[in-house]
């Protein structure tokens, strides 16, 4: 079972999702954890470049993040799925359509056909939209609690999260099966409970 | 003017290439020379990583390389071509179609459309196909000269290399104008002559 978070910065994806883990592995099950960008070897000498490099291009940006997205899902995410573990993955192709696509305007269509490209057609069996209107993620943010780094998207104006937002409902709209949206300004442990429960649901059946 | 130096290796593009720059700089034109991959500053730390990391996919390698081209375009191309330079290129977007499009199967249309993203739509205005026999060019690999590192193409089977020249042909025939054909079999001088007489001819047009 492949298992995507998806959703703004500071709506609470990281800490459910550990959480999970934590309640999947007391219960017997086999998990892995793993995020992108940055979840296999490859991943992380790229986010290394673009930090050495400063600004490249979005098309640049894009092919990169792909190219990790390649990588790790053959070398990470294949092999769990193979041993029958369940992988928990914070943030994933839907992250590029809707970031580059929605946000920087990106052609829609490329972005679509090089996701299924790099991971050689594989589709998350289920994915967690955690919605957060964009002003409350950004006040969150503001207030950091010293366990994240404020990245580049963060530093986008308000229009650019709205276009974000958006684009993630749109795509929960498109797949209802796949996507289940949670309502992010629930406290941390409603969301995790909420996200495990429909996860033993899809085990179950 | 944007001209790209298509073939095999061993078919001598890389000193045509050098000899054109020359005569066209002592006859008062400038020119930049570069080349794929690894023309600019992101193409050697990819070039560096991948030599690194040992095997990566076949998708993984051409979404770098597609990186690698959207940032030399972007950052080295665009630049020289704005202040009316020759840009001379030793490989482009042609030897992606046919070595990982026609060698070694990837789809065909993805990669043409990705081209078309990373070069935000800048196709050269003349392309040189030094055309050899794949026997051949392997015989001259044989025997190197020590200016050329044997890469991970040259160990690929003759029957890799029969369907690269083929591609190459084909891409050739579709855009006639763009792509001047030349018999790799000739003298390095003589390869170099009828180059440079082409760009002279087509400057003057």
């Amino acid at each position: 079972m492949f298992v995507t978070f998806e959703g703004p910065e500071g709506a609470g994806k990281s800490t459910a999702l550990r959480s999970i883990a934590e309640r999947l592995t007391n219960t017997g099950h086999s998990v892995l954890t793993t995020r992108e960008p940055g979840g296999g070897a490859l991943g992380k000498r790229i986010r290394q470049m673009l930090l050495d490099e400063g600004s490249v291009s979005p098309e640049t940006e894009v092919l990169l993040f792909l190219a990790d997205r390649a990588n790790h899902v053959e070398s990470i995410i294949e092999p769990a799925l193979h041993e029958n573990k369940i992988v928990l993955c914070d943030r994933h192709a839907d992250s590029t359509v809707v970031y580059q696509g929605y946000g920087r305007g990106l052609d829609l269509e490329f972005l679509r056909n090089a996701n299924r490209f790099a991971t050689k057609g594989l589709v998350p069996n289920l994915t967690f939209l955690f919605d957060l209107e964009p002003e409350i993620g950004l006040e969150r943010l503001k207030n950091p609690d010293g366990s994240r780094d404020v990245n580049r998207l963060d530093r986008e104006p308000l229009e650019f999260h709205r276009k974000v937002r958006a684009g993630f409902l749109t795509l929960a709209d498109e797949e209802p099966n796949r996507f289940v949206i949670l309502d992010a300004t629930k406290a941390p442990s409603a969301l995790a409970d909420d996200a495990y429960a429909e996860i033993v649901r899809r085990l179950g059946s």
